[in-house]
Parts: C-alpha cells; structure tokens; sequence
C-alpha cells in the first residue's frame, strides 16, 4: 500500500481500513473539525496524490471525533485579521481588493474541486455537525452516507456571503433546483438526516453509531474496489461529465471514452469470471 | 414600506403581512384567480418594481378566496377573438400569422421570466386548483408550499397547446426529467399534494387551512427578511445560474460574484453576531 | 392500424392493444429477453417507423415471458469472437481498433437514441430482470412503469467497461447526478422498485401480476392518446430539449416551436370540448 | 409611413430615405454626437418600436454633423456627481455599490441589446468619430459600412473600465479573437478604414463624403427591402441565434424556424417571379 | 481501389484520380448540376460509404461541365407540386403541415451533414455557379478551392426562405459573423473569388481553368494522404468538436481523444521518417 | 521590479526591458529552442508567478538566436524511450497505457493553458522557425507579432498524431474554422508570414531584423502597461469568456465582472487626465 508515500497532513488521518481502500479522516475535533488556514493545502495535496496512485481504488471521508463531520469555516480564525484575505489592508480600492478577493476565492474552490477531479470514487461518511463547508465537500464527493444523529446546515447566508467555495455550483447538479433546495439555502436553517434522505441529498442514513457508519462506507468502498478499475474511473468520469451539456454531446464523449476503454483486459476477465461465476482480479490503474 | 409607491394593480391584492415582506395577491376569485389580458401587465409591474425595492426582502404570491391559487388562462376570455393573437385576422399567411403569435408568446414568457428574474426570493403558496399557469407561475418562484387541498395539473395537452409560457422550460431543473414530470406534462392528468412532495415540487405540505399555509409563507419570509440581503440575493442569482452549464463556469461565476460582495459590512456583522450571540442587523439593498 | 406496414422483426412482437396504441414487446424469453446482434437493427427500424406514422400515438415497451424485461447484452454472444468488434482481429494497432470500436458504439448509441427521438411519447412496462441494456433502453424512454418484482441493474462494471450506449449521459438527465446515481452505476448491485420510486427512475410500482402492470401501460397510453397530438408531441420535443441548455434558450425555442403549433385547429377544438364538456376528436400526425 | 407614429426622440433624426428605408440619425453634432442619459432611452424606444413595426424592412444607424457617428460617452456629463451611478453616494458599502452599478449596467447593455435584437437589418453607416460607444452600437449592427476618414477606437482601456456595454461580449463574434482583436481592445489605439476593412469589421469603406456613405446605406437597405421579409428577418435571427451554440443546436432551430415560415406565400411569389424574371411584392411584416 | 464497391449513382460520377483519393462530381450538367430530390439521397450514400471506406483518405467534390459547381436547388422541380413536401396538399391544418416540413428539412439537412460527418477530409472544388445549395454544400466540406470564374451566392432570400440545409449554421463558423457575412446572407448579391478569398470563404483561387483548379485539388489531397490517417482524421475530428464549446470541454475531449490514438505505430513511424529523411507509409483506416 | 522574486529557469532568460515589462525568452538556441522535459514546468513557474505579479503589466514571449522562435518537440528526446509517456512500458493493456497517456496530455496542457490563463497581457514575437509547439504556444497569447522570415507549420500531422496541447481548441477561435484553417492544420505545409497576416493570425508583420521586431513587441507592451490594469485585466479577461458561450451569456458576465471594477480610482484617474490632458497613473494589480 502506497499510503507511506502519500503526503504529511497534520489535521487529517490517512489510513488504509482495507485493500486499494484510502480513509481520510478531518482531524481536528477540539475545534468540531472545523477548517482554517493550513487545512485547505493539506486536503489538497492528498486528494491529488491519491487520484493517480495505483493502489488506490476509493475513498472514504470522514470526521474524527464524536461531534463534527466538519462544523465549517473556522469563523474565528477566518475574521482574524492577520489571517485573511477578505481583511487584507494591502489595498484600500475596492476593485483591486475584489481582485485580491477573486483569486483567493478561486484557490479555495480549487481545493473543493481537487476532491471532484479525483479519479477514484469519493464516499463523504458524515455524522454530528456536518455545517457550511461539510456541504461545499460533501457535494464535491461521489456518495453521501450519514448518521442518524447528523445535522446539516448550508450556513452561508448566516455569515453574511453566499456559499463561495461550491455548495451552490454543486447541489442543482446533485438534487436538483428544487424548492427544498432553495429553501435550505435561502434560510440557513437545518435539516434533518431524513430531510436529506427524501430529497436525495444522501443515499442512506446508517442506523447507530459512528462506528457503524464508517463500517457501512468501508463495506461499499469494498465492492467498488472489487470491479474493474477501468471501469470504475471510466463510469466516474463520464456521469461527471454529463452536466451542463447536451445529451448528443455526452454520447460522443462517451463513444470517444471508450474507443481505448474497451480494449481493456479487464472486460474480458470480467466477462469471463461471470459466466464461470468466479471473483476476477484486475491490474491496479 | 414603500408598497405605497408599487404600481397600481386592481387584479392583485399587495400588503406587507410583515417587515421587508410583500404579499401578492392575485385577485379574481370569482373566475378562480383565472388570468386574462389585463393581469399580465399588472404582475410584470408588480415583480420589476418589488425587484429593486430596496424595502423588500421577500414576496409572497398566492391566491384571493377558498376555491383557487389560479384555475390557469382564463380559456373563455383566450378563445373570444377581440382580444386574442390566437385568432388574430390581421394576416391569412401562415408564416406572418406565426411571425405574429411568436412575438406574443415571447411576450407572455417574459411576464413569467419577470418572477424568475425578480432579485428577491419568491414564496409561491399554492391552495385550491393550481392549474395549468398556476404551474408555469410557480415553477418560476423559488420556493413553492401548497395545502392539503391543492389539486394541481400541467393544463396544456388538454387545450391543443404545448406549455408555452415558460413550464416545461422550468420543470426539467425544478424535478429533473423524471418519469412523472414526463407523465404528468403528457397526460394532464391531476396531481396530488402528496406526488408534488414525493416529487420535489414542493418542499412542504402545509397542514390545516389556506390561512395556516399563508402564515407558513410569512413564516420562512421572515427568516429569509432575517439575513444579510447581500447574502440572500447572491445566494439566488448564483443558484439560478446554474442551470444548464457547467460547474467548472459556475464556479468562475461565483468567484467573480464574491469578488465584490465580500467586501460589504454584512459578513462582519454576521460573523460578530454568530460569534456573540446576537442579531445583526443589516442595510436595505 | 398500419402495424402490418411496420418492418419485420422476428425478435420483436408488434401489436396494437388499444387504437392509437402500439405495444413493442422484446422476444426472446428463452434468453431472459438479452440482446444479440440482430435485435439491434430490428429495434431501431421499429422506432423510426413508428415515429413517423400517422397511427400511432403512443408505443409500450415491455419483455416476453415471466422471468425479464430485458437481462441485457447477451454476454455470451457478445464475447464470442467471430461476432465482436471487441475482439475483432482485423488491426492490431490499438488506435485503429479504437477507430472501429468507437464507429462500433456509435452505431449502437443510435439504436437507443432512435428510441430517445422518437417522436411518439414511449413507456417502459418493466418486470423481472431490468439489467444493464434495460438500464439504456429505458432511460431512452418518456415514462417507467415496473412491476413488483422486478430487479434493476446498472451492470456495466460488472463487466469491466463504462455503460457505453446511453445510461450514464440519460440517467444524470432522469434522477439528477445523486448520491444514489453513483452508488448504484459504481457498484452495479440490483436495486429493487422501491428504491427505484424513491429516486424518482419509475413513476409507479404496479401492484399485480406482469399483465396488471401492461394493462397499466396500456391505460396511460390511451390518455395519452386522447390527446391532441399536436401538444403532445409538442410537449415530448420542448421537454427533451431543456436538457444541458439554459432556460432563455429553452424559453426561445419553445415560442418558436410553438408559433407553427399554436396555429393548429386542435387548439380550437379541446378549447370548445372544454367549454361544452364534450371528448374531442384529432386529425392524425 | 408610420414614422409618424415613431416615439418622439430629441436626440435622433427619424427619417424615411425610401420606402420600408427607416434613417436613424444621432443628432448632437455640437457634442460630437456623444451619448448622455437622455440618449440611452430614446435609442431603445426607437429600435423597440421598428423591430414589429411592419413598413419598416431595413434601418440605417447614421451620426449628423461632418465630424463624427459618435465620440462614445460624454465623459463630462457622465462625472457629474448629480447624474450618474458610478459616484452615487447613496451606499458606501461596496457590496451594495456593486449591486447599484450591476443593475445600471444591465440596463445600458439592454439598450445595446435592443438594437441587436431588433427583427429588421441595422446597417451602421460610420464616419468621422467612431470612438468607444461608437463601436458597442455598430457591432450590435447586422452591417457595417465606413467613410475613409472614419477614425475607430475601442476606448474603454483609456477611461479605466473594461469595455460594459457589449463591446467585449460581441466583437470576437464579428471578427473573431484575432491578434488584432486583441491589440485593439488592449491598447485603446485609434485604428483606420483599412484596418477595419482587413479585419472584417466593416464590409466595405465607401469613397467619397458622407453623403455618399449614406447612400451606399440606402442602396443596400433598398436591396434588402425588396427580399421577402420573412425570408430576411428568419435569417437574421437564425444566423444570430448561432454564435456559442453547437451547429448541431442551430440546424435543429433552423428546422423548427422553417417550419412555419416555408408555408409563407413569398415563397410561392419568390419562385414565380424568379421563372418569369419579374419583380415579386411582399406583403408587410 | 474500393470505388467498385460504393453505391450507384447516376447523378454523380465517382473516380479516383490518384491512390486514395476519392472525386465526387455532380453530374447534371444540362441543368447546371442543379440538384432534384433524386439527387440527395445518392450524396448521402456515397458520403455515407467513403467515410469508414479504408481506402479513401481525402475526398474532392467538384460538378461536371464548364458552366457549374451547381446552380442550387432546381427550382422549378421544387415548385412542381407532385414532388415537393412544400405544396403537400395531405394537410391543411398549419401545425400539421409544419410537422411535415420540419421532418422533411431534417432529412435534407442531415444529406449535407453527411458531409460534414464524414471522417475524411473533402475538398470542394468551385467553378462556374456556386448558387443556393453550393453554399450549404461547401460550407460543410472542410477546404474550398474556387476557380477566377467562380460565382457565388447565397441566394435563399431570394426564393423566400431562410436558408435551411446548413449555410446559416455553419458560415458563421467558417468566416466569422462579420458585416460582410451579414451582407450576402441578408442580400442574396452574387460575390466573386476575390471577395471570397477576402473573406476566408475560400483559401485559394486557382488561376487558369476548371481542370487546373481539379489538379490543385487533387494535389491538395495527395499531400493529406500522405499522412498518418489517425492523425489527419482526429484533427478533422477536433477542429470541427471545438464550434459552440469552451475551449476547457476542447482540451479535455483532446485529452480522451488523443489517451487512444498516441498509441498508434504510425507516431513512431513518423517519428523515424522524420529523423531518417524517409517517406513513411501508414496501414489503412 | 520582482524578477529577481520569480523562480529560476535555465531555459529561459527573463529581463525586463522597460517598467511593468517583462520579456521571456526561450533559451536553447543550439537545438532551434526546441522543447524537452525540463522546460515544461519552468515555462509554467514562471507564468503562474508574472499573473498575479503586481510590478508585471505585459508580457513578451520570443525565442533566443537567429534561428528559431521555437523548433516545438525535441523529437530526438520525445522519442527517447527512458524519459516519455509515449514509449512506457508500464503497462501493456491498452486502456492502463490511455489512462496514463491522458494524464500526461492534460498536463501538458495545462502548461500551455497556463499561458492562456495568465492575468497579463502576453505578446508572442514569432522569427525563423515556429513550428508545431510554437504554435500551440502563441494561439495561447493574446497578441501575436512575426518577423519577415518566419517560417509557421502546423507539425501534427507530420509526426503521426492530432495536436494535443492545445492548438486545435484555440486555433478555430483565434482565425475561425476557415478552408485556409482546415488546410494547414491537415496538411503541415508550412506557411508564410503573409499567409499568417491574411488570415488574421498575426496581427502585424514587423520589417527589419528580429531585434526590431522584440523593439516594436516593446512598444506594444509599454501602450499596455501605460494603461488602467483594472480595465487591462478586465479587457482580457471578458473577451477571453466570450469564445463557446452566448452573448447573452458574456454580456451578464461582464455586468457582474465590472460590479466591483467600475469602483476603482482608475475610472476617475483615467477620466481626469483625459480631461485635462495629462498622463494618469494608476497603483499596482
């Protein structure tokens, strides 16, 4: 497993619960998992070493602690002037401060988007507080599980901003532009676990504790790793692909996919191993 | 309150149930709130004023009496040939009277984008027939709550004509193009309160009377009136943006949206009250 | 009827339940109804011919036998190697025999795109095996009907390659990119008609046997079929155009579709049968 | 004629140089013909009301006086405090600021827009001065002609706001994002006839005086009035409707159009007339 | 040579001038090479074969006779109400008759897309008349060769229509939406080589007669066949991708592209040629 | 000035030859400034460091020597099987080998994206030799100046693959998808720098030495530097938007875009000394 070689994150636990199987665990639970200024890099480079390392197949993200998936922005840290961007008295000009303002913005949502240009499924386990940026992350991961005890909040109109690192950009394409959708973000207010259930925020709630959670994320990072990885990642990319283009476009990309795809071995294990109704094995990708 | 200054209407009734907060009232119950000609103008004025109000903060729209939000286009008034394009008699040439007609519908259309395009959210509570425009009105607001009376129905394959003024353009992003939005748009078959809440068209059935309904509208209005306006506004044009393109645009979007709207006051007074238990209070916009 | 003008199709029975009606029923039961290299061209010629006939206002599409709708690619066939371009020998060059897979799979996405373009609107009547293929084939479908029994599955990487005819660009399209639409298209496990009406794939589990769940079809199929064909057909078109366009282009196309329709003597007549509570009756198109 | 039934606009000459030929001529020659806040109304309330009009078949966009089409804003009255947005005092918060400016701009761009979405041909008959809006207002023209002492010069850069009115959105549609689209727009230089002409920004640049400019103009209007009016507005607007959409996208939207408007008896007249080489009349539009 | 196995066609004489090369003349001369209904569908059968024919590496379209590429559509086989969807008299009601026009638009538009679809490149070579059809059928070619006789027109205004097989949709992207692009669509004038060569309509004229201007064709298309065919059909496939897309959707599509076709043998044969000064040959495609 | 912060680069001198300009020059004389692997990520570093530089207003990219703006690939070292992507011999299944070749090709990309992606006004001053990369590197700067003796070529399809870092998606957006476009990029003939002036590539041809062609790229960049970087920045930015989206698009951006740029002192600055004649300054960006 390649996890040695993976990069130093201090506020976040890097684990391997089972074979091609990566846990990331936000590792700050003093502060409810709540992210300042070090935390952003540190996702990051994680998310972009594991999207081409070989031995990894899908990931699994979570909080440590019993309270917080991640309570959101450290708003503490984040108004401590010495700290942030949105307080930088470099410029006194309101264009060049917006200027200022845009890039760090778009460094921000790179972070987010790094999670969804991974190449390997990503598996959001949220329990507790699962506030503001939990949503900007969760939304950027392929599956969303939670616990019974979950509490989420699209926070951002409370702070004063619209939602400025993905949330908004990514829950349409996730649950649609419905009026629950508008609701929750017009009003801040929170929402239950089945509320994100109904509205297919979420694909299921785990019944107990954390700890059945994350077993319940290993167990499905588990048969995703047990297909084909050209598969897989193939799957990932073109569903991802899909929106804000037209269907005609999204066959063409997808025939154009798979012009290479197809010539994989893996279709023929996989073929194979089903009609003789064994377990195939593929090469790592 | 500046409603003393809004445009006279005499088939919407405008009060302001509470502060920042509009009710609109479409007014012809003795016609079940049926639209004909004069009423389009009337509402196009109301929206575009309320939309740069800087005294408003929310609007509510729903519909005088028991019997109805709106039955839909007033169809005796559309088929009478003094007033209707449909039977216009200015041209004899197919193409000409088609050249006629699509400046008409553009027309219309924009009367309902004027609800789409409004600043500031929109509450669509729904009792009684919704029928026909009552769904292509809805669909343009933001947020839409209904009773347990509420009998709906995409009016249009039952009066010869496809869902011209803006539904079947909205409905596809409000539930996405599922089996029943399929289903219902190809049938005219009536729906129930309990399928539009299934199927994401409203985010809540409101129990009780058509009062209860109204009073959980000012209700989630107050809570929107509550926060910062630079949040709540930014937070609605960002999301409508979405649709139709692609994450990676609509990032860039927000992130030049922000640019300017992190400078303003409100984020420091937000984040102040957050931190110190209060309530900010916030400019007009 | 002009069913006996359609193409011929040994592996496809062509019936007309109901005037109007066409029932398209997939046969070959002695292989759980799976697809095999004839079927293809016998579908597509159906769709095309059905599309533009004057008879036909509805079409069902439904499997032969107790067991399936469809169990998919017939696995089997598709590896033996004298009848794949999967395993053609004709190059070795891997970009060549990516040229003639990727013709290959185009040419089989418009096998389930002419079921997409079909003018006429189409409803799947699902029971057992839905696997893979049914996946495609019905998500090129208007509407989904399923039976209690009936057992989905995106089975693509269960087979090593990414769903290459028309399931991964349609399905974001039908259910919105959620949490579910991953797990079920990474993981290939079945998923039952509960699950399936919960995410918004059918539009209703018919209770009863396979025929209850045709006659359903069939019932749908003649409201929709007293219909002005104008709307309806209308109303299929301007719906399938929203998809990855913005609601101003969508808007534009609807008014100038509808600048032709509007003109239709249709209009007129379900306006009158309206007013006068009497069935109207509908030139063919 | 209907142009007396034009709105009445101080600031520009409304004349009839031949018949369905409407001049459209800026009239603040004692300001170079520099645009203040009257103009901007006036502009769009003329384009707005020739767009349905149906004696007008062709509009030329002109500057009176011998020195220039227009010098752009009239940077002067556009400082004064007491009229403009850019130095409202009415909000110091820059977020709000924003919202005022966002709301202002929008509203001059509709203007520009409106010349573009006018349903008759533009032709921009440009001499002398034809600096910054002079060239947001020409590229919202179909046609462009020039005298050969025409002095260009996309002049935003040099009063320090990048180009808000339509300049920047819709030159790389007319010309392309040349090199020198680029040199233009980044160095504010002032650019000749000839290099407008190697360019493609004008068709042609006609000899001799303004006069004579002016009647190339009504020449080719006179050309275009004797086509078949639905013929010419459908081709405006379906090659308009083609920048940024795919051209699969706008074949479809070519068939739609034309569906309606091939049932135009000018086709009938247009073909007869061709064979028996006469001059065909169309009715208005 | 594969031309012995191409479909008949006696409207089109079908050679090969030189290995791999392919010449399509239109072949009615008496009529200026004026196109009839037969006519389309022949184009498209042959279009339809050489693109996956492995023998056809460029493709010249050029018309027989000294007079004419072709005069366009024949227009009195067009008004000739036996033959024409136009004067269909099988409805009178507007909407269905628009049903039938915009199949049959479709179908003619999708003769010319065959062109444009076509893998390998086609070269048009313009003499004499180029009216009407010649456009829609050039612009779909990828180079356009003329001969100093050539006269060109975009003669649909003149028939009253719109132009509705292809040239509105694709001159936009050829040249640009210039004023002059404008001008010739809007007035239907003849142009001449030098105006198209200006325009970037046409890349070259070639001086002396219609058979050098077949030799500069022909040489054109020697030099394209002496080239890897993977290369020369994925840049063909790629420029023509990148019309109505961001640049970001071109970069990855080349991406995906590109993953199967870098891993062809004709890069290092290339490769090696290049170094050793040696002409490389290429396996077929 | 800050060249002294920016990172080092061995194969590229960086100078600043006048305030706020700074000039690249590719460095590797002795093989026609040929690109290897080291270089790739220097040529990013360094533009990734001038964007968002605030001493840095343009940017001149030229190539070192008599010879050669850039030769493009090394193809002796690309071909060299210890040090490409190309020749790996990692995998042998031909799906891992395109996953890996994709990567590769993306990053790539992104050097040459980088380019695109600068803040900064970029000016290319093409002599000798710009072949192949080169011109995938120039399509990505804004402005593009040659020598009288520089030879272009578009290499691609001379070396057995379609062009994959960029030059297909930009090249249709700098000179149109033009016969003359198609021709050169599927032939690899070379061409001349009036052919390149013609069709709008570059936008001049400096005369005289390649010292007077770096002196007038200086110029040039000075006029820039001299300017608003507020409006520069803005400039570039919008019209860098516009290409693949619709105008109604652009025109919202630039609405939202000039928000916050409209606040700027520059606007002000600008205005005065355009009033009084004087030279502005404006603060850094």
């Amino acid at each position: 497993m390649s996890i040695s070689k993976a990069p130093k994150t201090p506020h976040f636990n890097v684990t391997s619960p089972a074979p091609y199987i990566v846990s990331i665990e936000i590792n700050r639970p003093s502060k409810l998992n709540a992210f300042y200024n070090p935390m952003w890099h540190e996702l990051k480079s994680l998310l972009d070493f594991f999207s081409h390392d070989p031995d990894t197949r899908a990931i699994i993200i979570s909080g440590a602690g019993d309270r917080a998936f991640t309570a959101g922005l450290d708003v503490t840290a984040a108004s401590d002037s010495n700290s942030s961007a949105l307080s930088s008295k470099e410029h006194s000009d309101p264009s060049r401060k917006a200027t200022v303002l845009r890039r760090h913005i778009l460094e921000l949502q790179d972070v987010i988007s790094s999670v969804a240009r991974c190449e390997k499924p990503t598996i959001a386990c949220m329990h507790g507080y699962a506030y503001g940026l939990a949503i900007d992350l969760s939304s950027a991961c392929d599956i969303r599980l939670c616990a019974p005890d979950t509490k989420f909040c699209v926070k951002e109109v409370d702070i004063g901003l619209a939602a400025d690192v993905g949330t908004l950009s990514r829950i349409p394409k996730v649950v649609g532009l419905t009026s629950w959708c508008k609701e929750v973000c017009l009003t801040a207010r929170p929402f239950s676990p089945e509320e994100a259930l109904h509205n297919n925020f979420v694909s299921r709630i785990v019944p107990g504790s954390k700890k059945d959670l994350f077993e319940a994320g290993v167990e499905l990072a588990k048969l995703i790793a047990s297909k084909s990885p050209v598969a897989v990642q193939g799957t990932k990319n073109i569903l991802d692909a899909a929106h804000g283009r037209t269907v005609e476009d999204n066959l063409n990309y997808t025939a154009v996919w798979n012009a290479a795809m197809l010539q994989s071995s893996d279709v023929e294990r996989a073929m194979l191993s089903g009609l003789k109704k064994r377990v195939p094995t593929f090469e790592k990708l």
